[in-house]
């Protein structure tokens, strides 16, 4: 790519990104559009406008995401966002730190060499390189101190976040507010009942012979597929009564005074068999349905129970250092960990036990590892074909197109790129999939899992993937032989691809935050919706219900983004402002998306930050090991041994790092669940609020959960 | 070797031993040796000759070790020997049942062979080989199933044997009686206290806060340095005064009516100096010493308090669950786990701090590396050297006592194997001071440390460093060029010393086990001692008290030739039945060694038994890698891959043991904690039994302690 493309690719997505932010400006002050601006603030019943942004000033909203407090998120979003943007500001104090020393000196000290001027594929950024620096010149001390300096500055701040997180995650975790989770532990793969005692029975005197005082009562976990189905087909045809009273209301008022009474089919798929009148229809079946539910929640409760529960306990610390504690001599019976919170417990991976959990982890590993090996072929073949001259020789009618200057510039600048970013849309959802097969008993967790799976999916394909694209048929028996050579290869590819990812990331930035803040897309679909399909209120609701963050996808990317940052800071330092502007621009952004816009669908207290501070650390030790491969194929290769400590030195940091927070990050400190608690817990709406509502009944009456619902201890409790 | 050298080998080991028998078989009928021979019994106040043992059949004690049951084992010398006996069973069971298959298939197969008639170096015992089969011989997949045979009895075994001990471990854990460990934990890592908090209040009002229930008081840890300095002088003088005291009496016996009072002169060692009357002298010293110790207890409690300290519960549940869970945010502050008992308790281990505790441990891994390394080095010299030619190259005056054929036959056989015995005997207090350094908190734990490095030292430098000891050198340049070459060089080995090995095992439990049994080295120095130095009963009972098992040693030694016997098993199965006679004479000798001589000086509950299980594991590993090297040699070697599962199963086998069994033998399982007590714990003298002696004044007045100890919750508790 020459300095041209270059230059067309910065200014397109910069010209995209001015629109983007136009149309923001423009559609965001219009009452009709609020619902999908400022979904967070409507939800959590605040006034969308308040504090000023619908006032004159179009850029109202980033002095508001600037005096945002860190608590503003966590009331808003929560620990998660608020650990996120740690994670931001973090990449972003990195990148800065490091540009404000790498810039002023390894610019220079590359573009007044001139090693390139004697080869062919010099261009005008290809001279701020490293590459421009002659093969045994001195001034590679230089890149060899700016390693260093990175590498310092990311542990001075990886550790400052971490402490940073671990007292927000201490704060969450000891906040006075009632948090049902925090008084449950989840019980598996408890062992076969003893003959003539019921499974609640069986977990009630085992708990409480181990807990005499703090035990209150136990849920035994049933298997909901048959009820949730009626459960979801009730609520259906309640949702399609409710549209098609709508429908009759409007017809009422528009035309005819009786108005004309809606009609469906009830042949496959509502398009074929006999017409009938909708709302008795519907009343109908909702008739026929309430009783066939009640009967199947009985049955449910009485014969469907598993071999796992939730025990309550009644306060924090009880809870806590259970959740942490060998209960049974055999590790694999009664196993008991912390309980998700209930809006996030994943039912059906509750009863899978013990072992079958291990081997499912291993099998969806192996599967995940099939999968990155398997795409590194597509890739590698879009990245063939992807250049101009390959699609004029493949497809020969493009030609005349592809000829015309502009066009051709503008297609060599974005092909690849775009070819990349709609390819990586793909995955998140099989992966997620795949975590949820390992038998993990949240979403949070899942989330977190595909996330990991996610971020060793774009390094090893889009990064190392692409940067040895072009190369690596070339070379393929060279590697083959000799399987060390890698990292010299991946050093040597790495120059040749650095405007592929300054383009790639300006892309991300000005198109993927442009996109993100003005909402284009929720917005068409939601109008389309009200206008064509929404009756209800509950159904114009869930046509702008923005849904969460998406970690699973967002941090891969992000890290994706300092991967490439850290990897090419000293070798192409001009990555450097791309990846401030990234991280600047994203924090901005979704602060304002954070405090408007997105709801939260799960709080894990911060989980998340040990798998971010890990994949910053490795991309920090990719960094140091190519770098140190690049400094070896110059003439200058016993120097390049004084990077040796570097990688030494990551791997101890994260291992301090592992040490002194981790397990903090799995378990709940008892100090910190030993803090007073605002009121006086109910136990007894503690211990609904994990009932499925395909099981709660409507009367809530007691005697329906006889049966899985332990009662023994709640007269204890109340006497 | 040849055949002759070994029969007499065999032949002297058995005389030796037979001797020893009679020898132990007489002595042990004298009254005046029943404290050698029986001092458990005398301890714990039983009648030393109850059952019989003094009858007239000279056997009578084989079958009272026969009859015993593991309860007995219990009562009598605790549940880590009756693991241990368990280990010895199960070392027996392994190789009985391999013997049952192999021997009677493998042995004619190979006998009927006739490999080695076309080479030099044929014996009678190598016929019975192995390597006695031709190399492309069909007869080679018996040998090939005889692997799978051994490793599939080996995992039964083991299975059986890890729930037996998990079984005991839990009885023990719930037994009624009181154990005061069980009721405290030690918390390390304190952080500093806050400006005018004494430790104790900072500790008290921490734990208050969290356990308010069952939290009873605490115990801050003092730098008892000092002050045991001048208890261990005290105690001193105490004796020598009572020794003085009673050789005063015993003259005032014979001769003299008046008697004559001993003198001592006060210069260095008792040598120069003065001569003062003794009595005077050591009255003078005591009178001093007691407000010297009262001053120094008083300012170790008040000065030298440490940052760590043991908290005492109410209940065991509340302990061992305090013990599991993570108390502080920063994991590297207050860490919390199971208490030691008191009479194991490391008190200068204590103070380390958490990450100074890891980096001693690497430390200490390091110097165990190089240590072992070194020693590969005298090892094979020594292996080099003795061999009698060489000998008699050295040391030419030898030759001519070296050249009588009864000499040189006992001196073939011998040598080696002694030169290899004494130098083992060097190592274990250098690895238990090392284990100790690691800042273990307990003898226990730091026992089976030194268990594990002396395990990695024997198989390395015992069994590889003999196998290769003399092919080693040779081939030197080899291996350098091609590690991988190792194995194959192992495989290359074995047979060659397969005779070696034979008289190694038959030492050891001829010679090894009748020393053991007859105790003639304790009943020597016993005797010597009595007669020349003892004149107290004190002094008398320090003579004759035993000692512990010593497992730091025994088990490694234990698990070497159970390596050894796997590792021949195929190879060369004559070796079973010398393991087979080494596990079942172990098992009967120390049986009675349990009941009547040793004292357990710790107990940790089978902790020990994971170790052993992964060290039987990972012999039953290298056995399994030798055999395929040993079968890849001979023109087999595709059929050797049959033998890939193997280690593979293993590996997997000692998965699913970790997991299923390991955090078990971690932690206390709190359903085992549960179970009720026997009575209502004294908790005044749970906390008193973990006061330190040199501490404990003989008022036991509490004021004394009201500095260190804390005195919060007494009140309450007694309210």
């Amino acid at each position: 790519m020459d300095f041209t493309s270059f230059l067309t690719s910065l200014g397109t997505s910069f010209f995209i990104f001015m629109v983007l932010m136009l149309l923001f400006t423009w559609l965001s002050r219009r009452p009709e559009n609020s619902v999908v601006y400022y979904p967070n603030r409507i939800l959590k019943g605040l006034d969308p406008w308040e504090g000023g942004s619908r006032s004159r000033n179009p850029f109202a909203w980033i002095r508001e995401a600037f005096s945002s407090s860190e608590q503003d998120v966590i009331n808003m979003s929560g620990v998660d966002t608020a650990v996120y943007f740690v994670f931001l500001s973090t990449a972003l104090a990195i990148l800065v730190l490091s540009g404000l020393i790498l810039l002023p000196v390894l610019l220079p000290v590359a573009a007044t060499d001139d090693n390139l001027k004697t080869q062919k594929t010099f261009s005008e950024i290809d001279k701020l390189l490293m590459g421009n620096v002659k093969d045994d010149s001195p001034r590679l001390w230089a890149f060899l101190f700016a390693a260093y300096w990175v590498s310092l500055v990311t542990y001075f701040l990886l550790w400052k976040a971490y402490v940073h997180v671990s007292v927000l995650r201490a704060n969450a975790l000891m906040a006075p507010g009632l948090k049902p989770e925090q008084f449950a532990v989840l019980v598996r793969d408890i062992p076969p009942s003893n003959e003539g005692q019921t499974r609640k029975e069986q977990v009630d005197s085992y708990f409480k012979s181990i807990y005499p005082e703090t035990f209150y009562r136990s849920m035994v976990v049933t298997d909901n597929k048959e009820v949730n189905k009626i459960y979801e087909k009730l609520e259906g045809y309640k949702k399609k009564l409710a549209h098609a009273e709508a429908v009759y209301d409007e017809s009422k008022k528009t035309g005819k005074s009786k108005g004309l009474r809606p009609t469906t089919k009830i042949g496959t798929l509502g398009l074929v068999g006999k017409k009938v009148d909708s709302i008795e229809h519907y009343n109908e079946k909702i008739k026929e349905l309430i009783p066939k539910l009640k009967a199947e929640q009985k049955a449910t409760l009485r014969e469907k129970q598993q071999a796992c529960a939730f025990a309550f306990f009644t306060n924090r610390v009880a809870a806590a250092s259970a959740a942490q504690s060998l209960h049974a001599q055999m590790v694999d019976t009664w196993t008991v960990m912390e309980a998700p919170e209930p809006r996030q417990i994943i039912w059906s991976n509750l009863k899978i036990k013990y072992f079958q959990r291990i081997i499912r982890q291993y099998v969806v590993s192996f599967i995940v590892a099939l999968t990155i090996l398997f795409y590194m072929i597509p890739i590698g073949l879009i990245s063939a074909l992807t250049t101009l001259d390959n699609l004029k020789k493949l497809l020969p009618f493009l030609k005349s197109i592809v000829d015309i200057a502009a066009v051709k510039t503008v297609l060599e600048a974005y092909l690849p790129q775009i070819a990349l970013i709609v390819f990586l849309a793909l995955l998140p959802k099989l992966l997620l999939a795949l975590s949820k097969a390992e038998g993990i008993p949240s979403v949070g967790h899942a989330v977190r899992a595909t996330s990991g799976k996610y971020f060793y999916f774009t390094v090893l394909n889009v990064f190392i993937g692409v940067t040895l694209g072009g190369t690596l048929f070339r070379t393929f028996k060279s590697i083959e032989k000799e399987p060390n050579s890698i990292v010299k290869l991946l050093a040597n590819s790495l120059p040749g691809n650095a405007s592929f990812f300054l383009t790639f990331v300006a892309l991300k930035f000005f198109v993927g935050f442009g996109l993100e803040l003005s909402r284009v897309v929720p917005l068409i679909i939601f109008h389309l919706k009200k206008k064509y399909l929404c009756k209800t209120e509950a159904e114009l609701k869930q046509a702008w219900f923005p849904g969460d963050l998406g970690y699973a996808t967002r941090i891969p990317v992000d890290t994706l983004v300092i991967t490439i940052a850290l990897c090419y800071s000293v070798i192409a330092p001009l990555i450097i402002p791309f990846g401030v502007v990234y991280f600047g621009l994203g924090w901005l952004v979704l602060r304002n998306q954070a405090l408007k816009v997105y709801v939260p669908s799960f709080e894990s207290y911060g989980k998340m930050w040990p798998h971010i501070n890990a994949r910053v650390l490795a991309a920090l030790i990719l960094f140091q090991v190519t770098m140190f491969g690049y400094l070896g194929l110059k003439k200058f290769s016993s120097r390049a041994l004084f990077l040796i400590p570097l990688p030494i030195l990551s791997l101890l940091f994260a291992y301090v790092c592992k040490k002194k927070f981790y397990r903090s990050f799995c378990d709940t400190a008892l100090e910190a669940a030993s803090r007073e608690l605002k009121e006086i817990p109910d136990m007894e709406s503690i211990f609904r609020s994990f009932i499925p509502p395909s099981l709660s009944s409507e009367k809530a009456d007691d005697d329906h959960f006889e049966d899985a619902l332990s009662q023994v201890s709640r007269i204890g409790s109340f006497a």
